[in-house]
């Protein structure tokens, strides 16, 4: 085979352009397959010397080949010469310059449509393990953080505005629940990702007689592709996982916000550690919160990788198109975004100090004990829009007096209801509001308790 | 209660702007909503009465008001006023107007934060289900036109380039393959809908003694959610929807562009019935595929609306934040939109009328069957390298000669390789070559057949 | 003419589908550009007779024709039949109707193609317009507040931490640049949306002989399109203005975040008048800044129309296809919805109250003089990192003390640096670091007022 | 200055967590813009020094060491230490390396939110002028073409229909159009890059007494920047140009589109060269168009990218957040992706054989004239609806009776309508077709020459 053809040259009168061959090339990018190349690779030569389409011999010699290239391609001593279009050009070089007639063979019954799909699905299966093994990790440490701040009070905010009391360990759940949804997904995802491809060839499948199943055992995939045609031209796990993570950096930003609003001399809720800020090169006074500002930020990289591959996918012909070798940037980037995201927010999390003083006092601002001045004088037999309406006259009262609710007098009260009696200074704290609160989903000390015994007694 | 008091006015002092009032009201859109917002009202309602926080005169009274509600805004009867914010501030006046005193207590315990999370979710619920009838009319309906093809060769196409012969019904499968994939993610998303939020209140829960367990019976919610910041603020299953809408939208694009190209004057596969083309207004011989095209535009405004949700939500502070209110129009727009497209796809499937001779006729062209010659030289022990460059080669002076690869002599054939026999005519037909790719997932008639069959077994 | 027939029904032999007919009728959407429409083919049927292809009797009764109905339409008189597509076609049919044989040479020499790109083109001319003119009001509003605002001091804020004391004048001013910069953006879209595309027809242009200069004088265009295949498949003046739009949004975003923060109660710096905010359903103390949560959050709508339109543009063959009619909604929405934020944010701005003593009260905390600090030391000639570093030490001393920097000792100074002297103490008030700020685009009192005049006279 | 310590770090107890060091570092992605950091501190150190902020020799000293740095870095030679955070501290920390207190005081007066939008700005105005450069050749390459293509007709498509005949010179010149608006939309944007930032600080100026002016004229800056919270905080100019890069892109991908569609067997319009296409690994006889297929893909990356930067500005507070960061890997990816799409573009194009006799034999298709005979009876007086109408029901006939228009008997022309005579057949070739259509933006040869004319007079 001529050193300067391509493997596809045949026909071929002219040589590719120089700038084209570096403009179609994606060596650079889809060399950080090379593992799954390898594996595939060998997997499939196995599998025809099984079925008698190459022999014992020669698959041996190949197998022995593309372990001493993995083990160059890990060390790093592996050179990848410039006019390789792609890992799996790279990959075959190499082996049919270590075993010539043998290493000719190995791409029998397989084209580079079944080759990369097989691929990108062994390589994500085990990323969305990683980021699985990761999303599990940052429940774990907002868990146990949760446990820490069971008896922290702090002010729950609608619309930024303190609303009522809440425990921070009930805020931090929240995230838990949005997290393990998220977790669900890429469960989900996985299991659309774990299906073999190879064996579909171009698009069309093989006249040779291979056999699918074996290779699908010795890759530990559970199901085969149905569908020649649709296995090298899906690229469906590519976008479920990109939006899977789309979700989780989403969630992850939300968490960064408050973190920034927390974070904030006015709010002054928690202090994140030194090692977790960073200064100014100008303003010597300054401790900022930009990996919760960064984490906030990659939100539009990844939001942006769904947009890509979306527009890539959309209105394009059956079967493969070139088009489809753009999916590997916004899926690696992805993959790189999320992962690091996951890692350094839990990290940031467990390095959080909280000013539970303040959290404590500033929960009993801002009027957040209305609602339940309303609901106990719904449990009074007020009609609850009356009884709304009243506290909301209250509030009002308090306003221009100049005073917060819990410092009225039975007397002020009156003045605005019949139905107040004694006990109603006994709704007024907000450990009452918070542990009151105690039904399935709610805030109440006991609920929250119960919710991580729950998840405790189900993840052992 | 004042008429023109907005029900949360209580504390203030001036009226909102009439412009104001105009930009922050959602009626026009949520007035969809009313069918839900009815039923959890009557649910919630009852659960009132049974834990005693309502009479059973009440609730009588308001689920007897309810209902007539209901039926006029069936009818077309009920008048909306202009001042009313939302359709749940329009149904709770309605029924004050009715039941007057019964009616104050019906928002007791509940909070617009939890009832409108509620109302997306039920209505979703329904609509995901609609959305799966659609998908998999879609699917049936692609399925019988693979049986009617079962026998119709058709180029297959990678890079728009006649690449190697397959079944019209193998084509036809791949999409089935597709919508099956979305069918899945449709029941993942549902499963994650189909969550009890009523309960959460504003964000913390309620001091109320409420029994959310009863309330999900009575909606035929399976499971409660189980903190009530995250159910507020949530809106994972809106976004989870628009995606797996994107997704079917993505797959009806790439099948409506394939039903254009085949529509041309030059590919002349396919031609549409009047009753889905239109015509021009200038050019009185045009009839065009403007169904077609319209799906796939429509895949932009889908796309979009994904876009327009996760903006929305990306950066967001905890808990519910007005910008949610957003969450509808895009929600509904998707709705309406991946049906109606899966609705008249299914329909212009149906109404397509297939040219099998041109098919069949440009199936054999371009030489489509070179991989079958380079197979045939794999079995005749020549390594697939070497096959395909000699194939290569054949083509090239196929292509000087003005010839095609069947007409080709043995002579001929031998002048490129030593490995060619007799038997090399036998698979040079389009015939053999499909029916030879007898794999799984691949085209012969054998194996669609069989998939056909599986399929149908499966579904009974 | 055939009541029930389509105008361009010649060859049909069958009657479009119902649903199809719905499916791809757009009047419920484009019957908004009527009086477009109207204008456009007044000025086409008056070229028409001046060249000779209509009578001038004819041209009368057409341009009646037409003027009636768009009196009838203005009335909302005008009955709008299910059965016609668009309202290109409404009009058509209503003309015929009242004068059939002059009517129905209107539509001689031009396509709907032409048609609706002239149409959409004059409704956006005006469109533009009426934004530029909103976005010229809110930096009205913005320079008016600054005025009052010009010896208002503020905490200003880097990664939402107290950084530097500003003027609030100065931060105000921040968003006339933004909204500036948004203007010219609209002032190019518009140069471009204004060149005629009529006399293109179908794409190719017509061979009768009309007179597109006459027309473009009768609508005003300077411009002519010079190329008929573009003019028909061009719609690059949608998503630019699309675009445009979008970053006007953007722009108010991030002014409504700010505003949603400074209105917590923790913050305190600004209160909405009740006629801009609005309440809670269940509790009674809420005030929230509803409308400007709204507005950031109707940025992801805009969003996700400019996707919508890039998805429907990308990879469309040439010339006009039916993916083009998708343009109308995605243009129509972002045109109300961007008029409505930037009409309601003025208000909004108008009428918020700025707490001027709690912001000037925080501007001096969080140690924000400390650049000051460094600056005087570079004067004293200190290496500016070296100061930067002298002064970080400061500013820990101070942590562990308990102390702001302007509290120090000349002493306490001179343990950190011996160039500190007695004129420290001079630098270290707010007034003094905003004051001395006095560069170009600074926020000294001085060069704000300077650009407030400087505006003032430029708008003159 | 400690080696191991931040330049920011005098207030730090705690080093930064190694993990948090790499996940905040910009270092591998900014270098790029090394050139621009060094030439942006030359011009600062000079206006510090001419300002007396520092010495005559200290500047000195200052520019020598960056020249060398700059240099060092030109020739690859630099050691990039992993610890330092992005080029701007790589830079000054290897200044100081080399003049110890003169570096220590380059960073007077300046801040990294300042110099880096000083950086991106110098940068992208170059990047812009090479984008433009590559628009303009591509334009130039469209019009060579088109002066080649000026007697090939062709048939125009509307819906992929073949709808009436044009020049193929026409076609090239719709899409020298479309570059032309983009060549505007790029220099609009060059004009609002070109603003000097520098001199903003932090956020808030300085106390310093410098001379903007001077820098901008060191710089080629005709404007300053007049606000300087604006100037730190603002990235519109990013965005914009990632946005007129996308249009840059959309244009691409449907020129690409069109030559994917006519490179297929079934349209056979042109022949790509091979130095710009590829072979298959398993599929001899493919040529595959994929240097327009990767085109068309591409442009989904640019659209992500302009997401990215939409989201990461969406809601961001005032000024400088540490989201921004993010801000250049999309432009980077962008700039690199247009330019080399532009090049490869004008190169694919000139190196496509254009197969004329096929495209004029199909032109002359498909019913292609009809138009002309409907104009034709318009000029006979028959109204153009009455005109159409007749034209279509022709159609049908022909189609029924398997003929062409043009072949049809004056008889049959009269069964249709008597208006109809001998002159009929001379309206009824291509060629008449075609140059009939001689109005300003018409396809006949007279006016695509002058158009060609009137372009090469205005770039003269």
């Amino acid at each position: 085979m001529d050193e300067k053809k391509k493997p596809w040259g045949g026909r071929f009168k002219e040589a590719t352009d120089g700038q084209v061959e570096e403009f179609t090339a994606s060596i650079d990018i889809d060399r950080r397959l090379f593992h799954y190349d390898i594996r595939g690779s060998i997997a499939h030569c196995k599998m025809l010397a099984r079925q008698g389409i190459m022999s014992g011999e020669e698959a041996a010699a190949v197998v022995t080949g593309l372990e001493e290239i993995r083990t160059e391609m890990d060390a790093g001593t592996f050179v990848y010469t410039a006019d390789l279009e792609d890992i799996h050009m790279a990959v075959e070089r190499a082996l049919i310059d270590r075993v010539a007639e043998a290493g000719e063979k190995l791409h029998t019954a397989r084209s580079r449509n079944d080759q990369v799909a097989l691929d990108v699905r062994l390589y994500l299966r085990d990323e969305i393990d990683a980021t699985r093994r990761l999303t599990e990790n940052l429940k774990t440490v907002l868990l146990t953080r949760a446990k820490d701040e069971i008896d922290t009070m702090m002010p729950g905010y609608t619309h930024l505005q303190k609303a009522q009391p809440v425990l921070l360990s009930h805020y931090l759940l929240a995230y838990w629940e949005m997290f393990e949804r998220d977790r669900q997904r890429l469960a989900d995802c996985y299991t659309r990702t774990n299906v073999l491809p190879l064996g579909s060839a171009a698009l069309a499948g093989t006249t040779l007689p291979i056999d699918r199943q074996y290779v699908a055992e010795c890759l530990d995939f559970p199901v085969l592709s149905q569908n020649s045609m649709d296995a090298v031209s899906d690229r469906d796990f590519v976008v479920e996982f990109i939006f899977a993570a789309s979700l989780l950096m989403m969630h992850m930003s939300r968490l960064c916000e408050d973190l920034v609003v927390w974070s904030t001399d006015e709010f002054g809720f928690i202090e994140m550690s030194d090692a977790f800020t960073t200064g100014s090169s100008i303003m010597p006074q300054k401790k900022n919160p930009d990996v919760a500002e960064l984490i906030r930020g990659k939100t539009g990289r990844v939001y942006g990788n769904l947009v890509n591959m979306l527009t890539i996918l959309k209105g394009l012909p059956m079967t493969y198109n070139r088009d489809l070798q753009e999916d590997k940037e916004p899926l690696f980037d992805t993959v790189d975004t999320v992962k690091n995201c996951l890692r350094i927010l839990a990290g940031l999390l467990e390095n959080i100090t909280v000013n539970r003083a303040r959290m404590a006092r500033e929960a009993a601002r801002g009027f957040s004990l209305a609602t339940d001045i309303a609901e106990y004088l719904v449990m009074k037999n007020v009609p609850f829009r009356a009884a709304h309406d009243i506290v909301g006259r209250l509030v009002s009262y308090c306003i221009e007096e100049g005073k917060e609710l819990p410092s009225l007098s039975l007397d002020e009260f009156k003045k605005f209801s019949d139905s107040f009696d004694r006990d109603i200074h006994d709704a007024l704290t907000v450990q009452q509001a918070v542990n009151a609160r105690s039904i399935i989903g709610g805030t109440s000390k006991e609920m929250v308790a119960k919710r991580i015994a729950d998840i405790e007694s189900e993840t052992k």
